[in-house]
């Protein structure tokens, strides 16, 4: 398979769009007010199981042809592309298998177990994962979904953009998290075929700056330890996301965990829902460049929702 | 003045409707299912000034002929309906005077103060409430808005509930919180003049029952040392608020603080929206009392977001 077409994402919403959600896009005065730009929050934290990943997820599970899908599919994952393969998986009725690190937050880990797959515990490492990974798949044949390095996840991931893009004209600019780049190539392509005038920028937790760094050097710079509050985005670009963000992405802009968390207080406070820290990352950066996006028609994809509302960051400053 | 007609309801919805949000109406598969029912969920917790009651204030306001309105409007409140007139009178370009007790939530203190409202403090009683407002009045001849027992904040609130039967159809009931009865008073004219066949019901907190043991008195009853987590819902009945209650209203069912703020916590965890506690009184109602809600489309009246964020109840208990 190549690079995803806009047709192949246009399929791809077809193929999901009486599973999934087509998310309400909210605004807020207040937030235009101290931008002094025009916001519209594309809110993934409202989809099926909280996040933008069940787009990825189910456009994989269900391109599979019937033989395939009869032996299940496996990933590793840090936590909402598990939950999310595993409901894809349900709607089908096909096994799941996840390797998860066993520092997952518990709130993700429980919903994997709830919609029914069988969790592989592993250490908190990429070779952990990929061991793991190895030795389900091949004592099952499960079909591998990566959680971003997959044209059918990223043709997946596209279609929230599309939808963004379909509802509100003339944005300036789409800005989206990066952690392993699935969201955002995904994005990048679809606002590229449908809004050729909107750029597509990505922001970046400083403190999981890979994707700045490989943006900067032109080649992939895994991530070194990374430790940040924006847990969905502590990975690393991925091989088949890389080019396609290199090519058709304007900037990435990397934001300090403070920031991370004050943006996500403010939405919290001024919208009244709840979004996870990997979601605040882009309003943090447009609040920390005012001057740069002064004036701009700017979508933001809040990329999800699950928090563990029993351990909140300002709760630990 | 005498009880707002629907017609005047209308006129209510068309005086305020440039300042106030039509407010979106959520559904949840999951709550749903929990509650074998369908439950509409008016979203005022999105409304300006976070809480419904910017409705009645603002009419209150825009009521006023430019006389009145010059020396200013004055009120005593525990939050929301302060913060509602502090902003209604802002948008008029008239002062606001508000007699807050000085246990009042800190954020719903500096939302009024935010408002440029001018605070006077006073003790948390019903009697020192209503001398420091004694003494406000007396002193700039500012009109006296009452936070719900005043007919032309009624006929405000009840604009909500006017826009949830406008988009749902044939709602078997529409349910609210309970405090002084204005939401209440207000939805039961407003949902018994467009949508007859819906009844109307009121969710009150146990340790905040005397609407409870008023309706079932046939009297108002006041509340005596009212100690809930659902702040909003701790005044008594109102003189204007009650016999509109008595005769519209079928039911009010009273929940526990346990009941309040498993429901809250669960409208957090699963629609991923921000409410307070007195939000969360109703979906409360409905949880424990499965049976009797089986089946039905149930519209409920979310009346506010407005939470201090480091101090969530669960992490209390």
């Amino acid at each position: 398979m190549n690079e995803p077409t806009i047709d192949e994402i246009r399929q791809a919403a077809n193929r999901i769009c009486s599973y999934i959600h087509n998310t309400p896009i909210l605004t807020s005065s207040t937030l235009d007010r101290m931008c002094n730009a025009k916001l519209f929050f594309k809110c993934e934290n409202f989809q099926k199981v909280g996040a933008f990943k069940i787009r990825g997820a189910t456009n994989a599970v269900f391109s599979l042809n019937d033989a395939e899908s009869a032996k299940g599919v496996a990933t590793h994952s840090s936590g909402n592309h598990a939950a999310a393969l595993a409901q894809a998986a349900r709607w089908r009725g096909i096994k799941a298998y996840v390797v998860m690190p066993d520092n997952a937050p518990l709130i993700k880990r429980n919903a994997v177990a709830d919609y029914g797959a069988q969790i592989i515990d592993c250490k908190p490492t990429l070779k952990a994962r990929e061991e793991g990974l190895d030795e389900v798949v091949g004592r099952t044949g499960a079909e591998f979904v990566h959680p971003y390095n997959d044209y059918r996840v990223i043709a997946g991931q596209g279609t929230a953009a599309l939808e963004l893009c379909e509802k509100i004209q003339k944005l300036d600019m789409v800005i989206t998290p990066v952690g392993g780049g699935g969201l955002l190539s995904g994005t990048a392509l679809a606002v590229t075929a449908v809004s050729p005038q909107s750029e597509v920028i990505a922001a970046e937790p400083q403190r999981a700056d890979d994707a700045y760094r490989s943006f900067q050097a032109g080649k992939i710079i895994p991530a070194e330890n990374p430790d940040t509050i924006a847990d969905g985005l502590r990975t690393s670009l991925g091989t088949l996301t890389f080019p396609i963000i290199k090519r058709l992405v304007t900037d990435i802009i990397t934001v300090s965990e403070e920031n991370i968390v004050r943006a996500m207080r403010l939405v919290w406070e001024r919208m009244k829902i709840i979004i996870e820290p990997s979601s605040a990352v882009p309003l943090g950066a447009v609040l920390k460049n005012k001057s740069r996006f002064s004036g701009k028609r700017i979508g933001i994809i809040l990329s999800g929702g699950n928090v563990d509302l029993a351990k909140l960051p300002w709760m630990h400053r």
